[in-house]
Formats: structure tokens, C-alpha cells, sequence
């Protein structure tokens, strides 16, 4: 039997870097996850690409894929939809492949009741007032949304402990580097690959 | 309160290559472990220094430190005596240095009662023939003693799932690497992180 692929789950609150951090992951020469794509409601920002960065959706297309139970998790975050199809995670994972999801905090909680056995990373600002000079800096957000925001990521941070390991995203290079060793030592966990390891002993 | 080191176990079969890839681990210029020397009975072999790659004792002496409880661990095998001064151990950790031990599998048990939270990496051969023809090829050995080490490794590698992590020492350079992310990880657990980043909200 084929040996199930890894759910890497990446999230952290808004503003902290998680799609900066993602595509410097995927970047890398040796990355070997399977990246997906999320769905979502809001509008594509600059050079954004719909199949690429997302799956840009309607509210109603959306909820109509809620409703047929298509969607791994679902979140509403400052009045937009995102969401993580189901079918391509499941079958990727079953054909032996690591998936990598970044996700927001409220959709990685639900994957954790769903799949528990998942890999959640929580990707960490060196700092409160970093957090918010990086969402003041992105220019698309009102001076309300910016503190709407900085409420969200308060709470979010809160729920940190809920996650497997944390990730500070200090540097991005280094939070890749970070989230490859954790990914290279959860492979290596005994409870994984045990049962390899004493087919060895029986051939003898 | 300073956060405790990481203590780290590497243990395996006889033959496996602990030694080499302990020394391995230590080369590395980027190495921030502090390394437990053991004690042994058993004679030193080409090349070895006392109070450097072991402490050599007699067997009288090591049997006073066994009955004075200084020891974290010991083992007889394969007619010698090897142990772990404790002392050293538990104030390196205290002072919030990881310590990396390298011991035979009957001690790394032990060790695992008494510091369960520790880190318990077990050395893997790539194949039971490979692991024979490094114990034939050390030399030192007669044959009815490579028989018995053959027999004490299997029985050794059925132990395997009691530890955390496997470490196939296909090639030392490999081994090393993936040491190295098995710690990196650890240390960014959020059960050993998360109260450091939870201070960092009260203080806003």
C-alpha cells in the first residue's frame, strides 16, 4: 500500500505574509508539494490570475459548491468567501502526494476537525506593530478595514496553540527554510514509517 | 523563565554508524548542540581519547557511579558497561542548551523513562546486509561476536516505533541533514513556543 501524502496546512492572520511565504515555498527548486488553489469571492488585486492565485468566484456559484459539500472548508473574512475545493486535496493525498494549503484561520480550524492528522503551521509576525505596518503598507485597505483587521489578527493569534507548530515570519527565506525542515522531519516520524522499516526485518 | 534545551537522543543497532554521524552531526560549523560524552568500560579502539570520545573507567569504578545514581542511563553489551553521567545532562538543559546524546538502544529506554519529553531519533541501516558487512568490516570482531551483534540488532531494530523519528544512515552527509530538521522542527513546536508569542499580545 501506497504511503498517504502529507496535509501541510499554512495560516496565520491576515496581512502576515501567508501568500508571500507560499509562493517563495513553491519557488524553491526542491519544493515538492502540491499546491491548492483556493476559491474566493473577493476581487482579483493587481496581476492576479483566476486558476492560478485563485478561483475566482460569484457568491453564488459559491454557495452553491457549499451547499454540495465540494468545499474542505469554507470561511467569510471581511465580507468575501475563501474556500479549499475538496476533491483535488483528498485524491492527492491518496496518490502518495504532500498537499499545501494557505488558508485563512477561521477555514484551517475546520480542516483540523476534518483531517486532524494534518501538518498546521502557524505562520507568526515578528510583531503586533509589524503586522500593521504591512497591512497599512499593501494601500488597498480604508483606515476602518485596517482596524478591522487588526482585531481579526488579535483573536486569530490567539488561537495559535490550536496549531502543531509556529513559524515567524521574519524573513521570508527563513520561513521557508523553517517550514522544509518541518516538513522533512514530520516524513521521518517513527509512527509514518515504522511499518517500512519492518517489512525490511520479515524479508530476512 | 529560560526555556529549557532539547535533549536529543540518537541511538541504533550495533554497526549502524551512530559514531560517525555523531561526529558528523558536531563538524558542521552551524552545530548548537553540546554533546554528552559517555562512559564505557570497554576498551578504547584506534584512535580514541579518554574524557573526548569516551570516558574509559573500570569496571569497579563504573559500578560505584551506577550505585551513587549518577548515572541517566547505562547498559552491559556485548560484555561492557556504557553509561551517561546525569549531572552534566540536566544542567546543560537547564541552561537552555539542547544536548545531544549518542547511546546503544537498551540505554536510550531508560532515558526515555526518566525524560520522556526528550527527542528520540533512531539510526536506521539502509538494509540488514549492509549493517553486517560494516560490522565485519570495523575488523575487530570474531565471527561468533558478529553473530551475536546481528542477533542484538534485530532485536534492537524491533524497537524502532519507540522512538520518535527514523534516520536511515544511507549516506552520512543525508543522515546529518535530516538531524538537523528534526531539531529545527522541534523547536518550533507551538506546545514549546506559543507562550513566548502570546506574551508579546499582552503587552500591546
Amino acid at each position: 500500500m501506497k504511503e498517504k501524502g502529507l496535509l501541510i496546512v499554512l495560516s496565520g492572520p491576515s496581512g502576515v505574509g501567508k501568500g508571500t511565504v507560499r509562493q517563495a515555498v513553491f519557488s524553491r527548486p526542491d519544493a515538492k508539494f502540491e499546491y491548492s488553489i483556493s476559491m474566493t469571492t473577493r476581487k482579483p488585486r493587481q496581476g492576479e490570475i483566476d486558476g492560478i492565485d485563485y478561483f475566482f468566484k460569484s457568491r453564488e456559484e459559491f454557495e452553491r459548491l457549499i451547499a454540495a459539500g465540494k468545499l474542505l472548508e469554507h470561511a467569510e473574512y471581511v465580507g468575501n468567501y475563501y474556500g479549499t475545493p475538496v476533491d483535488y486535496v483528498k485524491q492527492t493525498l491518496d496518490s502518495g502526494k504532500d498537499v499545501f494549503l494557505e488558508i485563512e484561520v477561521q477555514g484551517a480550524k475546520q480542516v483540523r476537525e476534518k483531517i486532524p492528522e494534518g501538518l498546521f503551521i502557524f505562520l507568526m509576525p515578528p510583531s503586533l506593530d509589524e503586522l500593521e505596518s504591512r497591512i497599512v503598507g499593501r494601500g488597498t485597505e480604508s483606515v476602518e478595514l485596517i482596524h478591522n483587521r487588526m482585531d481579526a489578527a488579535r483573536r486569530e493569534i490567539e488561537l495559535m496553540s490550536l496549531y502543531d507548530y509556529i513559524v515567524e515570519n521574519d524573513n521570508v527565506d527563513l520561513a521557508v527554510d523553517r517550514i522544509n525542515a518541518i516538513v522533512q522531519a514530520e516524513h521521518l516520524r517513527s509512527e509514518r514509517i515504522a511499518g517500512k522499516y519492518i517489512k525490511m526485518l520479515e524479508v530476512k
